[in-house]
């Protein structure tokens, strides 16, 4: 798999703020830029960013996502934002219909590191999933939360793209090094 | 939003005890006031309970929660009983249904901190979520498992109750540290 | 219930491998027979096993499971291999098809206890549920992943059995004291 690499269509990730505010322009989005800055420094290949912001609304979040998954060919797709117990807070929802396969071990271990830092971690519906040839995978909206939640969860992030898709990442070693288990049955 | 609390409506909480036996009189219901025990300990404001004793009949135990939310206007229900395996054990089955949204991190949070306790933790199915402007829990049968289980997600209802329905809850400061997270978005 | 022991039928359980592989012939399975070492060592009574061997296909996987549980009558039914994120991963999704009650805190303590091993154990799909008078347990693929999967939520097995089906399971209390509490209400 290693010597495919050269070989390999550039990594395209989308970025998904949801935010009614943020996308009425309200409120300068921080999720965003802090996804895509933690992105940069624990992968160690040339990728690009396509970023989305809108409401929360479960239909235009759904759409953000499959149009990131079936046009844009992206081998993830970040959320950020909209993952609580409040009436707009559909995130979780959105990316529940649109995936063929949840992944819960994700959402499991994101509330449990965030409990360490804040016992509302719980509130939290944020989950994963697989769509296509994508990993798909909700975050919180504050940037602290982003890299908690990131730094619980990225180590297992390549492997799965891989198992996913094929698609092999490139990760800084000196930052994070991704697990791969030396045979997969 | 703390300005606001002389003139909040009563706090009124649900609470559904769910038996066959406790429902045909041959067992004395034991969870429901170990709730209220617990709430009247933890709260820090005048609150109102209403009690329900159904059988473990899922559409029974549907429509209690139904009218402590729609009608008796409950900012938060807890069941006890029926969280197993067993056949009878539906509790959580009726809650899904009347839930709109369900935050798995209660459920995920109650069966970690119980499985301090006892191995079989595993075995409880009990979930949360949110119906309307209402929080809907399921706690265990068992007056101490009932303890150790709010022990372990009171800090976060508050917060929780106020993101559902903007109201604030007072909480005996001595006891509980109501966690509010300085900003939400 | 100790009294009826020898009344009991002899105990049956079935172990379903879902392999494409190793349902072709072109690799040996080791999950199973990983699975009916740790049962002999960790039961105290003679049983019989009913192993099947399928390909990961969620209707064929599904049919295994049914006929285990309808027909032949097992108390315990569980499975090895096919509870990852890859498309051909749909073990979890047969199980979660078959059974009547899910019971989310093994799929929890599994991918938790695994996490101590290795980061891509969020990955894991696997779950546990009841059908009919059968407990129903998905594990991984791997015999070492396995005993973690397996030592991680084997104390609450005999009770789950015993809450499901009214059967009581003899433990090899030297190697496992199956944990019962002492009154169920």
């Amino acid at each position: 798999m290693s010597a495919a690499i050269d070989f390999q269509a550039k990594l395209t990730i989308g970025i998904v703020t949801v935010s009614d505010r943020a996308s009425r322009g309200e409120y300068v989005d921080a999720g965003g830029p802090a996804i895509e800055d933690y992105l940069r420094e624990v992968l160690d290949e040339p990728f690009e960013t396509l970023c989305r912001m809108v409401p929360d609304e479960v239909e235009v979040i759904a759409s953000a996502l499959i149009e990131l998954v079936d046009q844009a060919d992206c081998r993830l797709v970040v959320t950020t934002g909209g993952t609580g117990p409040a009436v707009r807070d559909v995130t979780p929802d959105a990316t529940e219909m649109v995936c063929e396969k949840l992944l819960p071990g994700f959402g499991e271990r994101m509330r449990q590191v965030s409990l360490q830092y804040v016992p509302t971690a719980i509130l939290s519906r944020q989950t994963a999933g697989v769509r296509s040839r994508s990993l798909l995978i909700n975050l919180p909206g504050q940037p602290k939360a982003i890299s908690q939640c990131l730094d619980g969860v990225f180590a297992a992030i390549p492997y799965a793209i891989e198992l996913i898709s094929g698609r092999f990442l490139q990760t800084n070693q000196k930052r994070f090094v991704a697990f791969r288990p030396k045979s997969t049955k």
